[in-house]
């Protein structure tokens, strides 16, 4: 599709974590962004491409709303919607041992591209163009992604239990190789999950196929103690030793970071993905962002599953990554919303080796959203960029588009099947399993 | 007007924090709600009513969405909504004094009515029937109120710099007398705006009214250490010794607290407004919510005024009392999404004096909302409490009625204003006061 946006505002990234507004249009050719300008040099954009015209399927009037970059979801698990607000308020250990896992050893092939779809019209509806998922059947989950049209960066849940090093390689080639819209990096459950022998194993994998290394690192204080009680080191020191990180990654939550962990991050350019409303409401605790960012440290931002959080709205983590780290450093100029916003969107990308859709500029990806300036929560326009990051909602999404296609407007959706169909059948799995 | 709702899933107090959904009917007839059920038994509401029929102006299929008392705001700024964004990321001390009081001091009687209206707008959206409001002007926020069509109650915000215990007691009176949409009980701004003085006139005051005493009451560890320095008490001790709390009241924010301070609110009746949003980006800490239900002490939630906040989302605000309280007290299991339910709805208007609206049930206030449950982040339908207080947005929100008219649906606002006009005025108002 070629679409043209006019009457737009559109958030440039000026340079790192700073952000202008530019007004005027932003044009679509095929997936890619081929202009953005004010509209009075667009001749050179035929030139350049050698065409005399293009020729529109859709032109839109953005009528003075804002063009941004779609949000980044850099961690989560996508099918676990199946157990979205089935079991909260309970202890961390009950909740995990006695309500997640029974379930999810239920879960067929079938069940996990189902969930997964109900999760991408959830992340369609708050902005999120890309995912960045670990889960138990990392096949099933590119497919409903590639199906709906939906960007997914996936990483394994590789652990002493589920899946094999073998079948773990066969996912990275099927995966990269299945779609555009689909990627595969290696990882692994966490180090408690996970044995020494597999863990060198990882590391040599990592190695073979030149790829970064993702885990859930430092959640709870209870894993690095044990860690540290079993080899002597921190998780990141660990993973560090065995050689883990020639070609980068990073970790999940990253929580109870210790001086050393942090200045590995720093040494080997690796990622910290903060899930702040997952980390409340499971009582993990609060992610040093402050920290990550003064030691220049990659950052990025990931709402985790809908059974820890319970939604997947990338707004709501905005707002906290920002507000626990003013209240965590007793500092209200801590963590800006140009920083927030940055992680959301760039900082997110980038951590998933997607750098193709990190930012709205001629030559990207067309992986965008429309953001609606016309509702009571964005008024008055003081500053665009605080009001997404602190006032903003999913209420105020108008169109999230990816590669190009438009997937959700005004709120309606785009992906291949009536979502009423998808609700019915998430609604089937876990009547099915709870009976 | 007189209006059905068919198809329904209503949420019913069945007691004290415990919530059930009834499928059926609400019946609306005037300002009431005047039958609640199955359908099978409305003979009965004919009889009692002594009437042969209703005539409906309007008969609404909810489609098996829920419908349930709209939230109530337990502590705002409503006309603060000019300082949206206009100076986050700041030290409080700088935030408060370059930019807050200097921009206050320029407001006007009609920038405060035409202000008031954009947070109203806001308030609809996220399902707000009510709010309690201190304030420059309570007249202005009273009209403003009134003329929307929105539920106010207000306090007033006196202290030594502003304002007068006579003009209090006159304001008293007329917004009292102005609407039964509009009320006011006694307050004062905090203890350190506020000199002996004026708060010993406050306590005659209230005595004289018969009316309760609401505050700012330890929002920062430094107010409270001034009070204790300077009174040798607790702002909660001195003015209970003060004798303010003959007639009930509480405090806003109350984090803070002291043993003492837990004893005086639970042996005086007094009920504790928390703000978490506005907590965490002015870095004033985490109230002990957890601490608060235990002993049993009633408890409501607001948003504070968007220059803190910066948004007016309820939504926002339940995810946030629970989970801030389960990382608080390393424990998934404290607060619970009924309690946190109870604390926005039933909570609240009891706060504010007004139980005529505290749930729905027949006889009291039709103060309503209708929440979408067809939208992938209220789906799967496990649990329809937790789904709403960890998962609910903004955009869940269907239809916002108060007194019985409905002032919100499908995004399209009735408060006889177009809300383009509001936008465009509040944004005039910061323009002139900026230039």
């Amino acid at each position: 599709m070629n679409i043209r946006f006019y009457h737009a505002k559109i958030l440039i990234l000026k340079k790192e974590k700073e952000f202008s507004i530019l007004e005027g249009e932003l044009w679509i050719k095929g997936n890619k962004i081929v202009y953005i300008g004010d509209g009075s040099d667009t001749k050179r954009i035929y030139e350049d491409m050698d065409i005399p015209y293009i020729r529109w399927d859709r032109e839109i009037d953005a009528k003075g709303n804002v063009l941004m970059p779609g949000f980044k979801n850099a961690h989560t698990h996508t099918a676990m919607t199946f157990l979205r607000s089935y079991a909260d308020d309970l202890p961390l250990q009950e909740w995990l041992q006695k309500k997640v896992f029974p379930m999810e050893a239920k879960l067929t092939h079938e069940d996990i591209y189902e969930l997964c779809r109900l999760g991408i019209l959830e992340y369609l509806t708050s902005g999120i163009t890309t995912g960045f998922d670990m889960y138990i059947d990392p096949v099933a989950i590119a497919k409903a992604s590639k199906d709906c049209g939906f960007r997914m960066m996936q990483t394994s849940g590789l652990n002493d239990f589920t899946q094999s090093l073998e079948a773990v390689e066969e996912q990275f080639y099927q995966i990269n190789e299945m779609s555009d819209l689909t990627g595969f990096v290696l990882g692994f459950h966490a180090e408690y999950t996970t044995g020494k022998k597999l863990l060198e194993g990882v590391a040599n994998l990592a190695q073979k196929l030149k790829s970064p290394v993702w885990l859930h690192n430092a959640e709870t204080k209870k894993e690095v103690e044990e860690c540290k009680n079993r080899y002597g080191k921190t998780p990141t020191e660990l993973t560090d030793a065995l050689g883990m990180y020639a070609y980068g990654g990073g970790g999940y939550h990253c929580i109870y970071f210790e001086d050393k962990d942090f200045e590995i991050y720093k040494n080997k350019g690796l990622t910290a993905v903060t899930c702040p409303a997952s980390n409340l409401k499971l009582a993990s605790g609060i992610a040093f962002v402050h920290h990550f960012l003064q030691d220049g440290i990659s950052m990025a931002i990931g709402t985790d599953g809908a059974a820890s959080n319970n939604c997947l709205d990338m707004f709501r983590e905005m707002f906290l990554v920002s507000g626990l780290a003013k209240v965590q450093g007793k500092d209200a100029s801590l963590v800006s919303a140009e920083e927030v916003l940055y992680m959301a969107t760039t900082g997110g990308a980038r951590a998933m080796g997607l750098d193709a859709c990190d930012s709205l500029a001629e030559g990207k990806l067309a992986d965008l959203i429309m953001v609606d300036l016309q509702q009571p929560n964005m008024q008055p326009e003081n500053n665009f960029v605080k009001n997404i990051v602190y006032s903003g909602s999913k209420q105020n999404v108008l169109l999230t588009m990816i590669d190009g296609k438009i997937l959700y407007e005004k709120q309606k959706f785009d992906i291949g099947i009536d979502p009423k169909e998808v609700y019915e059948k998430a609604n089937a799995i876990i009547r099915r399993m709870t009976k």
